[in-house]
């Protein structure tokens, strides 16, 4: 199956996934954490996605070839939600191509989009008037007349004399809003970074900004330390109420990775920690509050209390964060219960706020949180999906990084249909990812070999079209049904890759909790899916989901036009980023949090009857 | 001598003095400390100084006769300005007589003065609703429902879910601003404390304040430690130059000698110093860089350049004062040069910014510090006195303590006319203070004993005209004359306490200095010293400085009414007491220091003529 496989590569961002031919460009950019912009939903309308490609270029679609002209077609200008991979290419990303580009491009001179870069940290190189007989007027006052008025704490009162003098007046100021933060000497206005910090429960993901441009410098992601203390966020409350040192051991583990993940970030560039002066955090309420080191415990009781409602400033030192040592991190604010600054986020990022018609977004983690936006109103719920997307408590699951199947379909074979799949990186499979899981529950509802109850059939349960190769899949694991993904010979651990019984049952509650919030929140606002204008996908799991599949699990509502859900990534990330660049936005974040709604589905009736229902996977037949 | 002095002592205050039978009630007053309100100047017109006495009283002088009734007279009601002392008397003071009443007496509710009490910390008990089904907003947002908006920082989330549930959600709030310093258990609303410190260059005063009424509830000062590295401001910043160490050392001894003074106020109400959430500092410019541990090198070079301007915040901690963990220190906007937050706080204590006419306030301390007002402007400078006003660098000087002879006369007694002086605490004598040293220096020259050039005459040089008893306290010592005070029989330390040529040369420099610096604003403003309608005497050393002497010996310009010129006391303390009490002269406070101008006279060649003309006494035959 690894012969089927081609390479595509995206450039400037030097990123190379391997696909099956026949994967829609816009697919394997997500695969390659590429996220470009389709306001149309991929519809081949706007023109949003526009790609120059070389290599083995399949011919254009009757949509290309009604948005692009015939000097753009011969140059290999493509769209990525129309052309297919047929074979090796390269793939030049223009900058406004990519989703958010709005925050991410503009430099403060820039006009593109609808938000220019203006960072919260800015810096300013002065040459300062060296004080004269008749002009003895104080440091801070000198500095002020360059800069206009600024508050200043004590370590830069300290600091600013020497530093002064030691550079004859030739230092850069580094203002953090109306603070000054510090003076370095000589011009370092090159030199200005911020870390936007998506804190998932199972899932980091840290990102490096150049401030000065927006420009994403440098990404990392690892495992939340975390999970050995329990993979989901009820567990880790659990940890902190039950062990007198719990709160301090959870809070050191996930600072301490952050922090190396800095480290990691800095020493890619070859840039000084002192050169990042701000962090931006985004979690759900429980990571941000552990990660503040704040006490759980009413987050483990009805009904569900948070500390904090805005967001948090906090010195980065004071958290133990090594930036700059009078650096600061900006804590994004919660919404209400479990729904936390990665919504807001999320909100930010997708823009959803200014939608004209009912807007869903569906962020997909271990915590699933959904927002609904009608007329004027902005609802927010959160669910607890389990890590089952990202690939935990499945037999042989994983994230979505090289060696995780990430995609299987059943095509058309001499058999008559054949299972086939895409690995991440090329490489023989070492497990399956959240979307694989998606794709093959579906794959398997589709042909007959999973119940509309979620549980697999084997033999006699079978009908007689099952396709020979998918029966021939079936086994017995630990005394229950299984499905082979992978044998020993094609599995890079040597040892056959299964779907078990117990992650389909996962993978029903994980989706159940999804769907019946989805329904809840629709209720709650009189909204039917089909009136849905737009349905947004986020999630930190970096891959793209099939959309029919979503739908054919019942994850997403099968009433929604296709055309209408679009896969936005990782929008913590990207909302965590967008405040970091743009005190405009981190005021309307503020903004948002304090007035949309949240709604408690955990202590409503109704909502585990919803949820019961949800459980049944759709009649798809 | 002794047994001419009479007590008189001053409730609620319960501070008591000895006295000279024939002085001033105000004087007297003063010299406990208890400084009265003079809006006239004395002159017995305004009536804001009436007391009620019970003992030996004089009869009523003409003044009182016509301010008073007759059934206030025979209450005991007197103008303070206008009786003298007879007799052992006690002194009832009501509040609105004392200077800055306005702002010591006024609680939030009060409106007898110009401003009320408004301060930055400010307490509220809350009762807050529970969580409950269907209320499960942030334990943060449930604290702003009942108190408006806030900042808080990560020490109070973190202190908040716990705090409130331990509490039953009965807590007190304790706002620092627009920012939730800290919630308490209970209801603490009667327990709110600021302190306001005095940082003199020689002497450190600090006064706790009860900031719910305004009240000081306790006093207390010492010698500043800082004293063993430099007598004055130039020493010390040379002391923080040459040694590696010297900064450190320096701020280390004034904060550990801060922090023990708060320790001493707690101690004495027997409150904990928790319960203390602010510190409002004033001092020179240098004494607040020292403090804040700020590099003062810049302020020993021309042009002599202050690190800071506005006021500065600095967490209580972070400096070393031991009081609200999260409590802070505010240190008052510097005016320019060495001109710093004293002189704000002069400034604002005197409420000279809104004088109508040409008026003039004088600091007389180490630093010395003059302001003058006139029609829309108002210009500061500084000049260095040195610290004879306060008894150092004085054979036997001492500070305004007990033992310390503060006031001298020479009165009419059966040889022609004898010395007679008043002894603090009614003791032996150990030396004299800054008062003395003015009256001795006037009384000396009033009788020919010191000539114009400063000179101690001797034998020959002495008119046939000089009192005996002044003649025969002349004598020589270590071959240069000296005049003795005290001689071993009536001293307290067993050895005469004399009055050197040096001592006298000391008091010259300090004197000229004084005046040079007041001549020289006068002239920048084009104001005649005859066109002053208030002249306004500060100072730490807390006596009673006589006018006439300090004309006399030419301090204070001889052309002013002695009726305009007023005793304010020590200004820079009442003006730090009314930042801890007000925000709204905090506000001013910071306005006062960006618009006032400063002149500086240290790189000024006139000043240096108008010196050397200072030190000659004035010719007052």
């Amino acid at each position: 199956m690894r012969e089927a496989e081609v390479p595509v590569v995206f450039q400037p961002m030097n990123k190379r996934v391997h696909v099956l031919r026949g994967t829609r460009l816009l697919e394997a950019a997500a695969g390659a954490d590429v996220v470009l912009d389709q306001p149309c939903g991929g519809a081949g309308t706007c023109g949003k996605c526009r790609v120059r490609l070389t290599g083995e270029l399949c011919a254009p679609t009757p949509a290309e070839q009604q948005r692009l002209s015939e000097d753009e077609l011969e140059q290999g200008i493509r769209l990525a939600c129309q052309t297919t991979v047929c074979g090796p290419i390269t793939v030049e990303v223009p900058q406004t191509s990519l989703l958010g580009a709005r925050y991410q491009i503009l430099s403060t001179a820039g006009s593109h989009g609808e938000i220019a870069v203006d960072p919260p940290v800015r810096k300013r190189y002065v040459e300062l008037p060296t004080p004269q007989r008749g002009d003895d007027a104080p440091d801070m006052v000198r500095l002020q007349r360059e800069l206009g008025p600024f508050r200043a704490d004590i370590g830069v009162a300290r600091e600013l004399p020497g530093r002064l003098r030691e550079n004859d007046f030739r230092v850069t100021a580094v203002m953090a809003d109306a603070r000054l933060m510090t003076v370095e000497p000589g011009n370092t206005e090159a030199e200005q970074f911020a870390v936007a910090l998506d804190l998932g429960t199972t899932t980091m993901v840290a990102s490096l900004l150049d401030v000065t441009t927006g420009a994403e410098r440098a990404v990392t992601s690892r495992l939340n330390p975390q999970t050995r203390f329990g993979d989901d966020v009820l567990s880790r409350i659990v940890h902190a109420t039950e062990n007198p040192d719990g709160l301090r051991e959870l809070a050191h583990s996930v600072v301490g990775a952050a922090d190396e993940m800095i480290g990691e970030l800095v020493a890619h560039l070859g840039i000084h920690r002192d050169r990042v002066y701000e962090v931006a955090v985004a979690g759900n309420t429980t990571m941000q509050q552990l990660f503040c080191r704040i006490d759980p415990r009413p987050l483990g009781q009805v009904p569900f209390v948070p500390a904090t409602g805005p967001g948090l400033w906090v010195r980065a030192e004071e958290l133990g964060l090594h930036i700059h040592p009078r650096g600061r991190a900006y804590v994004l604010p919660v919404i209400g219960g479990f729904v936390g600054g990665d919504t807001t986020a999320g909100i930010l990022a997708t823009g959803m706020a200014e939608a004209s018609g009912p807007t869903l977004l569906v962020d997909i983690g271990t915590n699933g949180e959904i927002v609904l936006k009608t007329n004027g109103q902005m609802l927010a719920a959160s669910t607890a999906a389990g890590p089952a997307f990202e690939g935990a408590r499945i037999e042989h699951g994983m994230r979505g990084s090289t060696g995780a199947i990430e995609k299987i379909v059943v095509e058309p074979c001499e058999r008559g249909a054949c299972m086939r799949m895409n690995v991440i990186g090329g490489v023989l499979p070492t497990g399956l990812c959240g979307s694989a899981l998606i794709d093959a529950a579906a794959e398997l509802l589709r042909h007959g070999v999973l119940n509309q109850r979620g549980k697999l059939l084997m033999g006699d349960e079978l009908d007689g079209r099952v396709p020979p190769d998918l029966r021939d899949r079936l086994r017995l694991h630990e005394g229950k049904p299984a499905f082979c993904l992978a044998d020993e010979q094609i599995s890079g651990t040597g040892k056959p890759i299964l779907l078990t019984q117990r992650d389909l049952r996962e993978l029903q509650l994980a989706t159940g909790a999804i769907r019946a919030g989805v329904s809840m929140l629709l209720k709650t606002a009189g909204v039917r899916p089909d009136q849905l204008e737009a349905v947004l996908i986020a999630g930190g799991f970096g891959n793209f989901i099939r959309r029919k599949n979503a739908q054919r699990i019942g994850l997403m509502p099968h009433e929604v036009d296709r055309g209408r859900i679009r896969y936005q990534g990782n929008t913590s990330l990207a909302g965590a980023r967008a405040v970091a660049l743009s005190r405009k936005v981190r005021a309307a974040g503020e903004e948002i949090a304090r007035r949309i709604e949240h709604v408690d589905l955990s202590t409503n009736l109704e909502f585990q009857t919803a949820f019961a229902d949800a459980m049944l996977f759709p009649d798809n037949t």
